[in-house]
Parts: structure tokens; sequence; C-alpha cells
């Protein structure tokens, strides 16, 4: 499996996910504007990624700040970080990222600036490993929600080219199959930015995990045939009563689940969690530019001058969702108390 | 508004709908096999201009064959009929037509075959004429279940480029409006084929009714902010219990409507009724190429070799749909009695 993103050098390496499956090109971010812009025009995405990402790219920007003195470096970081927490308006993961590497800086402040430097390089490298662990501790929480024999249904991308590695939602599909499950995965292509058809049948087809592509607007029909057993997709903010911010359609897909009775999960580590939301309402939702919908292989795909929706996001409110699935364990209703001790539990 | 179909000198003359709405080419279906390949690679769709093209295909069958009597020609004209039923399996309106043709012959096997042929080819240009009239009375019953100010959505393309003129659902809008009502319209793009994109966006631009476009999986996301007030779509094929056949999506669009309690109308003229099927689990579901899943503008959007599913239509179960517009007046819940008596009533 390729890596998403990597730190080497000096230099913040991604697979420029807007050119898969077609090409395999890499993306070297060589100051936190370049992590910046990355992250706005969706070279890499996904809640956890974006995280990882904009701590390897505050790291860039200390190294790249000259300072005399702690308060004078520190005040520059801040505005590089208020800059980059702007990338991207919904996933809580960027901000997590930002205010941990943040507080870092802040904890450290009587070391020398090259001292803190190095400090803030580590703790990059600490939230990117501890992804990946994350998301294989996910993996073997959430797997045994799933049996074997099973299709799962997921949308959009919550895999390993939206973390660190392993995936969320896609986790736990790799731990079913490592546990010796045999399980089918049904992906949506995810419009309009084709998440599902450019990226998830991508990486599942690169492991030889079985997986069959529909249009969004398909699910539907599955599910009614009876040949969906679960859905699990990801999110990019959770908040303290269980709504969940995920891509745009993910509520559709809960509201038809709900309507079959097959049991719908959501993956995230606990950085995803916002306890300071009391519900999905508060969450932003980002709108993207109407280019993306309405060109496709940079040709157009609707009249000129059209008027154009993108909502990038949806709330999925609590009450259609069955389990959150966590490093720490898994979430049941009421999740007010559920993800409150989760958050709590070290 | 440029039209659908027409039939002029020996000629079968169609807008090509698979190259709107960047080019407006017209294609010249000269035979009938000319006709066939047109249903079948949509560059004519619509279960209502399915109709009509296979009325004026048939006719130019007819025109084409050099029999010396009634038995002779009837079986050749048989022949070419039964080809072109196999074109698309899933609108009943197809095999309306066909059939409708099929007996004006036999009820005139007394007359000379070039008699025949002329009285052939003025029940293709009926058939075209009454689409027409069906669709605008279909749109003045339809209007009365809308009220100024609302939004209705639409999925695919059910307008004047589905039919010979004016359009079923989109014809309840264009009679709303008509009749003075303020509406706008919130069209679904369609997937794979981009109907909702292609044709519903172009063709309503083209007559300055407010219509904003959105990807298929953001429907529920506008339902649930409150800013859809009714549904209304076509139809490829009404069971006699009210099931409806309509494009992949139209079950997901149904299960949200329903949701949210937002009405749910389909608008088709009684020729696409089949009373004849009890319920939708009898209607075949046409599959399609997976090429116009995984190929979008002549690039592929998915890896090689990826297994992918297109079914072409779902089945909406009646329990979803709040009523069925037909041009012979409004059918209501209990379906199998209220379609049996539209269907009796001339």
């Amino acid at each position: 499996m390729v890596k998403t993103i990597e730190y080497i050098d000096g230099v913040v390496r991604m697979i420029d996910q807007t050119r898969l499956p077609n090409e395999k090109v890499f993306v070297d971010c060589k100051t936190v504007e370049d992590v910046g812009h990355a992250i706005k025009t969706m070279i890499i995405r996904g809640a956890p990624a974006i995280g990882v990402a904009a701590a390897m790219g505050i790291s860039l920007a200390a190294d790249a700040i000259d300072a005399p003195d702690f308060d004078t470096f520190y005040a520059e970081l801040e505005t590089k970080c208020a800059a980059l927490g702007q990338s991207r308006p919904t996933a809580v993961n960027l901000a997590w990222a930002i205010e941990r590497m943040q507080r870092i800086a802040r904890d450290n402040s009587a070391m020398s600036v090259s001292d803190i430097k190095m400090r803030l390089k580590q703790e990059a490298l600490s939230i990117c490993e501890e992804d990946i662990s994350a998301n294989q501790a996910m993996g073997n929480h959430g797997q045994t929600l799933i049996a074997s024999g099973q299709t799962v249904l997921t949308h959009c991308n919550a895999g390993a080219l939206a973390t660190a590695g392993f995936g969320t939602a896609l986790g736990v599909i790799r731990a079913a199959i490592s546990a010796g499950k045999d399980i089918k995965v049904l992906a949506n292509e995810t419009r309009p930015f084709l998440q599902g058809a450019r990226l998830t049948a991508w990486e599942l087809k690169e492991e030889n995990i079985p997986v069959k592509l529909i249009t969004d607007n398909m699910c539907g029909f599955f599910m009614k045939k009876g040949e969906v057993d679960a859905v699990v997709v990801g999110a990019d903010r959770i908040a303290g009563n269980g709504d969940v911010a995920n891509k745009i359609g993910t509520y559709m897909v809960a509201v038809l689940a709900q309507k079959h009775n097959i049991p719908f999960y959501v993956a995230a580590p606990v950085s995803t969690l916002d306890l300071s939301l009391a519900s999905g309402d508060d969450i932003p939702i980002e709108e993207r530019s109407t280019e993306e919908v309405v060109t496709l292989n940079n040709k157009r795909i609707a009249p000129e001058d059209i008027e154009v929706a993108h909502p990038a996001f949806d709330i999925t409110p609590n009450e259609l969702v069955t389990a959150i699935i966590t490093e720490r364990g898994i979430a049941k209703p009421p999740f007010t108390q559920s993800l409150k001790q989760l958050a709590e539990k070290s």
C-alpha cells in the first residue's frame, strides 16, 4: 500500500489524491502554505489525514521561523497556525492537531527555539504514528460488529488514504478480513469528488479486497434487495450528542439504512470528537466550489450559468447511528454519556 | 424549445440527448433499425418519447416492406416489431406503442398495403400529438397539487426531452408556472447518465424556469433543511398496485421524502400503466453497461477491472407514493382501484 503522507528531510510528501486512480503522483510540500494549499485543494483529504498533514505543516512552519526568543517564535507560529486553520472548516482534526502542536510549543517554552523545533517535529511524527495505531485499535474493536459473509456498504473514502494508514471505516473491514472473515464491500462512488470510485475502489483493489462500485443513488436499491448487511463510514466531526458530520450523502445512506433495519456504524478516532458542541447543528458545513459539481475530467456536464449547490458535508443525527467505533472502544446510545466516557478514558 | 422528435419526409429526426447540453446535434433515423439503435444508446430516452419513437420507427419499417398482400406484409412487420421491442426492457410505453401500431395494421387488413402504410404513418403522428396533449392535461391536473412559492425536487429528466413535448413531471411544473405560480426546481443530477444535469437543467434554463442543480446524494440534505416542498418524478412503468419503476435513485428520493413528510408525486400518461402486473416485483429492471458508470467524458473515473453494477431503474413501492398524476386525472391510494378506474375511463 502506498503511503498517504510522509515527513522526510524537511519535506511533507503526499500522494496527490486528486489524480488517483489514473496517475500516482507525489506532491512535496516544503512550507506550511504548501500544506494548507494541499488540504484546501484536496490533494490530501480525510479528517485524520488532514490532522496529520496539519501537524507536519506546523513543524515546517516552526523550522522556517528565525526568532531570537520563545515569545517572538510563538507569535509567528500562532499566525501561521491561524492561517492553516482556515484551510477547511468541517473536520475538527485540523483544529485538534493545531491545538496539540501549539500546546507542545507552549509547554516547552523554557527550551531553546531550536529544541522546540525538534520537539515539534517529534510531535508531528507521533501524531502520524498514533493515527495508524488508533486505526488498528479501531479496526479490532469494530470488526467484532461484522460477521463473516457480510457485505458492508461504505460512502466516500475513510481508508488508508484518509488517514496516516490502515483507515477508519476501511480499517474495520481490513481488521475483519485479518480476523479471517469473508467480507465484501459495496462502495458508493460519492459525488461530486468521487472519492469512492477513485480512492476506495482503488485502495481495496490494491489489496484484493472484494469491492463493487455503485453510484450513490443505487445504494437504496441494493439495501432493498437485501444485499447490504452493515454500513460503516468515517466522520469529519462528531458532536457531544453523537451527531455525525461526514461527506455529503452520508445522511441519505443513514436514512436508507434505518428504513431497511441495517446497522449504521461510524468509525473515527477520539480526535474527531468535538464534545464542545452539544449537537450537529453547531458544526460548520463547508461550501465548496460548484465547479467540482459541474465539471468532470475538465469538461462541463451541465449548462453554463446554471445555479448549483455544493455543501461538502451533511449531518447524520444520532438517532440514525447504531454505534461509534473509536480506538478506545465502541460507543453506543445514549452517546452523550458513552462518548464522554471514551473521551475521558486514557 | 427544441423538438425532441419529429417525423418528416420518411425520416425520424431526434435531438441527440447523449450530446446535450454541450452540443445540439440532430440524428436522422431512416430505418426502424436506426430508431432501435437510437433508443438503445439513449439518443432518445424517457418512456413516452420511446413510445413515440417506436411508433414512428414502425411506420418506417412498414414503408420499407415490399409485400404483395397483407399476410406477407404483416409477418414482416411483426418481425421488425419484435426486434424493436428488445431495445429497452423497462419502459412499457415501447410495448404499448408497438402493440397499438400492430393493431392498426390488423384492424385495417382489408385495405391495400399502401393504404395500411399511410394509416400507420397517421397513427404514429397521432401518438406523437396525443402525447403532447396528454402532458398538457397531466400538467393541468398536477399543478393543482403544487402551491405558489414551493420548491419542487425532480429526479432524472421527465421533461419535454422525455416526451413528444411539454413533459410529464416538468409538464406539471410548466403548468403551475402557466397558472401564475412562483415555482423553483431542485434538480438531481441523476448519475450515471446525468439526465438531470444535462437535460433537466438545460430545458428549464432554456425557458428561464428557476432551477438549482445538486448531486443525487444532496437531496436528503436539502429536504432536512426544509427546502423541498414536493417531489415530482416521471415513470417508466407503473404496476397495477401503484408500484413505480423509474430511473435508478427514485426509490432513494421516495424514502427520503417519506422521512421528511414531503409529498411524492408521479406524473405519467395512462400508456405507462401496466395493469397486467400485480406489483413492481414483476417489472424487468434493465442492466446497462458498466462503462456508463466508470467512464465520464471519455475518461475513467475508477480503477480498471473493478466490479461495477448498473441497474438503470428501481421500483418505488406504492406506500411511498402520494399520488399518480395522469392525463385522465389524479390517482390516490389505494391505487389498485384508482388506477383501474382511470384506465377504464375514456
